[in-house]
């Protein structure tokens, strides 16, 4: 039989899946001999049974009844009982805490013959009848689902008719009064009596828990979270202690030292004379704990030892809720204690300074996440702020800036110092110039992995996307948003952290850690206060320790040496994507667009020689910047038509043209080569390697120049280490060929200039048949670098062009999804072909060395499975460098 | 070391693959004890090394020492001897035979003194100098590369100096002087002197055997023979034995029995005083075997126990080539005997009937492809024809009917009953009706799996497609090919087996095979020759011994109730895929277009109680005329911006009307439509089970019309055996939503008829990730069906409408493919992928059932692999049904 019911003895904080977090300490505490009220937990299992089947299971009614004999028999009361009544509170606790989300009903047990006999044995009328109205409101509301508010009003109209202010002033009385109320609200609003039968509470209360699992905004709660829906809550059956017993009780939370800073202490808040839900509800003021030392110095002197007894078993800072009955310590949860990005970084250095743990274990207590929130500048959360709406955060950070609607104009208005923000309907690669000029870039459609996302994020440039109520019109150069008209020129401000768009400017607070990363620990401690300066060295401390045990190299992706620079700045071992269409935009577009409209391999070669002092000229500079460091460049890889004008717009244009007796022969041309070229899924169209082996002479260019670039520079001493990567291989058969090609003219090369350069060769594997056949591949690649974009476009079948900013949105909402695969690695579907390659393509060559170079490189659980998998390197956008370091060196810890 | 040479005594006819096809079969003969002159192969081993290296094995030079060598002290002469030289031929010969494709080199080791030897041993001095002339010009032509043309017309001079008209007349003056100008055409041609040394010769006519394996007309025929480019050819080194030694010598080939029809008898051409060049050159005219019987009495009689023999050990009909040198029979070759498809299912049977092979047997010596040719209806060889060029071969058969640029036309003409061939630049989805009504279709775009050829495939329609030639004028209703100018109503033919395209009518042969498959045996061989007959009878004894020992069962791919009827008489066992989006085109578009539009669910749920019982009448009709065979029914898979107007024209359309003025607002709000459906990767967007998650209500209601169908058929006492499939599927949680929605309506049905339907829900598996992860899909789904046309595409990452008519054509040539994974599974990448999800599947779920329902489901190369991988049962188009139970039986026979 499936053990659904575990008293609070039978566990330990390591059974969070089944107990649930709260049931899980709440037993760990019992076991350390704390002062738990005695108690009992329903799993998980339970929970994700009763859902599934949409009914308990039939054992756990009888496994409740058990554990309730139990603690019935242990305490010598039973529940509800009329005389000396049993009363417990029954609270949900899942594994990942989802404060504020879930369900608790205090109390249970209560009824019109138990109240007396609570009366009597506490000898406390009152109390007994503000517990009672506690209980029935929160059952009403809880269990019964009847509107909050209509109990509030009644609290309202009660102290309203006694003429007093707080719930603590109202007398036996008006409670009595209250509960009277209450019980026709429930009567009238759900139809029924309130349930008398102790049992019967317990077990609406139960299922209350249960149902609350999947209410619309713990849902919500979890996709944000990137908690998975189905793991189900657990429920805490605790036997009801009172802080509502006078003036010597009252209940608390308390932190085991400063939340902030990692210092020792005491912090917390207490309240007199209160059950837990008045703390949280903020209805009458708080003391600070200290204030306890005099109100309850015993109690006090208790709650420092368990406190000190919790942080040394836990080993970490702890939070805690506690009540205190008639002057007697009752602990009712603990748990690690959440706390902020830079107070994590601050508190694992603290605790190894204190001796309580190692560096290693210090790494497993603050993230990549955390390091990033600590990178960005921040808009100052004390400043007035004209709030327009909320697009996607896209790429984090602060900006501020006059509005620009077009990539010149943010390029002039930039040159001439002033701070400028793009705003577009959506960017395009053409739009590259105006995003670096910017501050930061807003769009009114596309989604997290839109081009101005992607983009943005690698330059590291503040970005808000798809801020769909934003209707932009370029040509009128204005856009409006919920009515009001934005001119361009206005100031606007954009946090690209939280995806909030304001009017005007914001201030803005720099961030000290990113100053660190950029320019080291000395610049960075200079000139701020003590406890920043703490900050930076507690991550200077961790990140040194990270690289210091990684086996992950962290490279970057980047096309042009000021990327490159900022990201050898910034930790990384080399470049593990340059890819070379960036180098065609602009003004050597029209080079592109000769090369295609060329009608034979003369006209072709003509193209070639003038590309190839540019080329060179490219990479001469890129590999001087990365000098000594592995840099890979990739050859060519989209299809040509994106060189090319969108063929609708020119079809138009033409048509309209032609019909106004104005048609231009060259847009004609054009538009012939477009129409030629077009192709229904580009995606999967000639490009990458298939156009090296079908357009004679491209991928030879490009190997030519690469060659002569790490020749010239050879000459001048420098050591470069250049790596080429041949994308979108499906066979061996294609690399075989491309390579039979580059090989000739590296050995040209290698002879004219009288210099051994040894440039390996490797593939993209960006597609399943890659993976899949990864043995033969493996004998024409000294290298793999996974695509893991391209990976999980084809391994999935979707184009993240077109679904992301669609049916992902429900995908997530769903279930099918916890989190976008172009976000974080797809272990089951991609990870198991990247795991299958890198097996058998080592098992072809025992030396192959294996990259990542999709997005994924950057992604904290996406590094620790490459770790996990026998991944070399990672390469990622200059900006998560420093994230993908420490998260390189936190997957060591963790294995 | 290893063994580059054998001599014929030491190998078999197993041994193709390293000796060849001729090389293992002269070794089979000589260990039969058959007079074959001595010899030895060079392995294609040696060949491939070669081929890698430049340069031959320094191992093989030793071993060709060491069995020439052997040879002469077994012959007691040594080659090119100035008394009695031993001479030797060097023939290629390939694993896979390639007629005339690779070189030949006779007489080596003759020169200036050892042709004076010859004279004087053979008493015959013509003899002597002609054998030196022949060995100069085709040493001259195969191994010098001089142009053949010269020394063809040195000879023509030397006749006409002669005054004769035959090779044979000429003397031996003349030949003596034809000597001496090859000698100098040698010289001038090639730069250097004709090799005396006789080891010289030997050696570079291997070689010249080794290089004439990559001449471009070679690499061409493996292309189009799907023969793997990097086998190589074996080189066979024989000991001469001349047909031109006088009036009691010849040369010969000869069948052991009839090619045509099978029966036994004398078939073959024999030619005296010859060697076996000219029988090939057709320089004199042959006499029938038959004449040798008076000719030389004995040597006949030799020749037919030597047939016999050869018979009895191949049990097969063999083809044979023999020399007889002063009335001595020489063996020179054999092979098992190409043939025609009419005469492969002949001889088969007749090889049973004749207790030489057994059924299973017979089964392995006809194929599909064969099958196939004898199904189509052909152009009478005959008839006069004026060829217009020729395009791809898209589905075979031969048409021919008058001109029609549109679907209306061609249906109108049809129903007049006017034959029509529709001629289109290319098809798409509205042109259905069209293809329905022609006997033929024609385009000058798109390649082999464009829409045209696909859909004519499925529907058995003769189609030749991409005539690039073809200038088609839809709306000037014409078409142009090479200055002819083609008028709509003009007669034309086309031969979809071969690609060709003629003017006029060309009288057409139905086929006899096609009308027993169609209509059975009896009335098959109604008013047809006995010859047709046998073939007829031949044809079915092959296939129901197929039906009877197959395990893999077939179904057929059909949409509505005609296809259906005709699948079940070729023999079908049920549908495996039924495309519901099909039912959605003419006149229902408009419905789909208003789901479209639809603002609001209550809107889209008008237009799904319209479509309801369409959709259920389409179900009933299909399920009736399918009733007790399974029915797979696929939910709705394409983007719906697939039933709108293309995005381009209407733009175009949009912009000209409005600058004309003339906007439509209709026109605008479908256009508004279009671009908000716009996807730049259709193929990878919102389709199949994303589209029913999305659009609540469209899976609905094709499920509910399913399941109404089906209950209102079991209410007639059918048998109505329908399941449903969702496709593209790449999660499980995907298929669990869908299953939830589908499962309830199923038993809302149930109860509401009363009945119990038990309808299996299934999934495509179409994706990678769907492969990769099918030990979590099996949870969701009761089978599983291949569709191997999606899944190619995903995981080599190109869609098939882009690159077939692209860059396939350089892959096939480059040697990527040998054919494209389009037409016959990649077993590497995509096998790979099924093999995984078939044993994952079967894991979680052991009586999953696996299905075939892509293209690859009628490719008998494919239809091997489905069996051996444990599929139950493939899927294909109507006329290929015949064509899968065939190859199906050959499967279980092969293993």
């Amino acid at each position: 039989m499936t053990q659904y019911v575990y008293a609070f003895t039978e566990g330990n904080k390591d059974q969070k899946e089944l107990l649930g977090g709260k049931g899980a300490n709440l037993a760990e505490m019992t076991n350390l001999g704390l002062p738990v009220p005695p108690g009992f937990t329903i799993t998980t299992e339970a929970c994700r049974s009763y859902l599934a089947a949409g009914s308990e299971p039939g054992e756990l009614r009888v496994q409740v009844t058990m554990a309730l004999r139990r603690l019935e028999d242990d305490l010598g009361r039973q529940l509800g009982d009329r005389h000396d009544p049993l009363l417990v509170s029954v609270r949900s606790g899942a594994m990942h805490s989802m404060p504020g989300m879930m369900e608790t009903v205090l109390n249970v047990g209560l009824n019109d013959a138990s109240v007396k006999g609570l009366a009597e044995e506490s000898g406390d009328e009152r109390f007994a009848w503000d517990s009672y109205r506690r209980l029935l409101q929160m059952f009403g509301k809880t269990v019964l689902e009847i509107d909050g508010e209509i109990f509030s009003k009644g609290l309202d109209a009660a102290k309203a008719q006694q003429g007093v202010d707080t719930d603590v002033e109202l007398d036996v009385e008006s409670l009595k009064g209250l509960v009277e109320t209450f019980k026709t609200v429930i009567r009238e609003q759900s139809g029924a009596e309130f349930p008398q039968h102790p049992r019967e509470q317990l077990d609406l209360a139960i299922r209350a828990v249960f149902d609350s699992w999947n209410t619309e905004r713990a849902r919500l709660y979890r996709r944000r979270e990137r908690i998975p829906q189905d793991l189900g809550t657990a429920v805490n059956i605790c036997t009801m202690v009172f802080g509502n017993m006078g003036e010597t009780s009252g209940t608390g939370v308390a932190f085991t030292r400063d939340p902030a800073s990692g210092h020792g202490g005491v912090y917390g808040d207490y309240l007199v004379n209160a059950q837990g839900e008045d703390v949280v509800a903020g209805i009458r003021n708080t003391l600070s704990l200290a204030d306890l030392k005099d109100l309850d110095p015993s109690s006090y002197k208790q709650l420092l030892q368990v406190m000190r007894r919790l942080e040394t078993h836990y080993r970490d800072l702890c939070d805690i809720e506690f009540t205190i009955e008639r002057s007697k310590l009752w602990m009712l949860q603990t748990r690690v204690g959440k706390r902020t990005a830079a107070a994590a970084f601050r508190i694992a250095t603290q605790l190894v300074d204190e001796n309580l743990i190692t560096m290693d274990e210090a790494l497993e207590r603050v993230n990549g996440a955390q390091l990033a929130q600590l990178m960005f500048p921040r808009f100052d959360a004390d400043a007035d702020k004209n709030q327009l709406g909320r697009g996607m955060a896209a790429s984090p950070g602060a900006a501020t800036g006059h509005i620009v609607f077009d990539s010149k104009t943010a390029e002039t208005q930039a040159q001439a110092g002033q701070p400028v923000i793009l705003v577009r309907k959506e960017t395009n690669p053409d739009d590259l110039g105006g995003m670096i000029a910017a501050s930061g870039v807003l769009t009114s459609r596309g989604g997290k992995t839109s081009h101005a996302a992607v983009v943005a994020r690698g330059m590291g440039r503040t970005c808000v996307c798809g801020f769909a109520e934003l209707d932009v019109n370029g040509d009128a150069r204005t856009a409006t948003v919920n009515g009001t008209v934005l001119n361009e020129g206005d100031m606007i401000s954009i946090d690209g952290s939280t995806g909030e768009v304001f009017a005007g400017e914001v201030p803005v607070v720099a961030s000290p850690v990113a100053t660190y990363l950029e320019s080291g620990l000395d610049a960075a401690v200079e000139n701020i206060d003590d406890d920043t300066a703490d900050l930076v060295r507690s991550v200077d401390r961790l990140l040194s320790h990270a690289d210091s045990i990684r086996r992950l190299a962290v490279r970057t992706n980047a096309d042009n040496a000021e990327d490159a620079s900022r990201a050898r700045h910034l930790g990384a071992q080399g470049i593990g994507l340059c890819r070379t269409e960036h180098m065609f935009l602009g003004d050597r577009r029209v080079l592109i667009e000769r090369l295609i409209l060329a009608s034979d391999q003369a006209g072709r070669e003509e193209v070639y020689e003038e590309l190839l002092p540019l080329q060179r000229q490219d990479f001469v500079d890129l590999l001087t910047e990365m000098d000594g460091l592995p840099v890979t460049i990739r050859l060519l890889d989209p299809p040509l038509h994106e060189f090319l004008p969108d063929r609708t717009e020119l079809s138009v244009k033409v048509a309209l043209d032609r019909a106004a007796g104005t048609a231009d022969p060259d847009e004609e041309r054009l538009l012939a080569a477009v129409e030629k070229l077009h192709e229904s899924n580009p995606m999967l169209g000639l490009r990458g390697v298939r156009l090296g082996l079908v357009l004679p002479g491209l991928f030879a260019l490009q190997v030519r120049a690469i060659t002569e670039a790490a020749a010239s520079l050879r000459a001048r001493t420098q050591n470069p280490r250049v790596e080429i990567m041949v994308p979108l291989v499906g066979s061996v058969m294609e690399l075989f060929l491309i390579r039979d090609e580059a090989d000739q003219i590296l050995r040209t090369v290698e002879e004219e200039q009288g210099v051994e350069l040894g440039i390996p060769i490797g593939t993209m594997i960006e597609l399943p048949r890659a993976a899949l056949t990864a043995t033969r591949v493996a004998e024409a690649a000294e290298f793999f670098s996974f695509g893991t974009n391209d990976l999980t476009q084809t391994t999935w079948g979707f184009s993240r062009d077109d679904v992301e900013g669609g049916f992902f949105a429900t995908y997530l909402d769903r279930g099918v999804f916890m989190v976008s695969p172009f976000e974080s690695l797809d272990v089951d579907g991609v990870g198991r072909l990247i795991q299958i390659a890198a097996e058998d393509g080592r098992r072809t060559r025992p030396d192959l060395k294996l990259g990542v170079c999709g997005e994924h490189g950057g992604d904290p659980d996406s590094i620790h499975f490459f770790h996990r998998v026998g991944i070399d390197y990672v390469s990622c956008s200059p900006f998560r460098v420093p994230i993908a370091r420490l998260e390189a060196g936190r997957a060591a810890v963790l294995g």
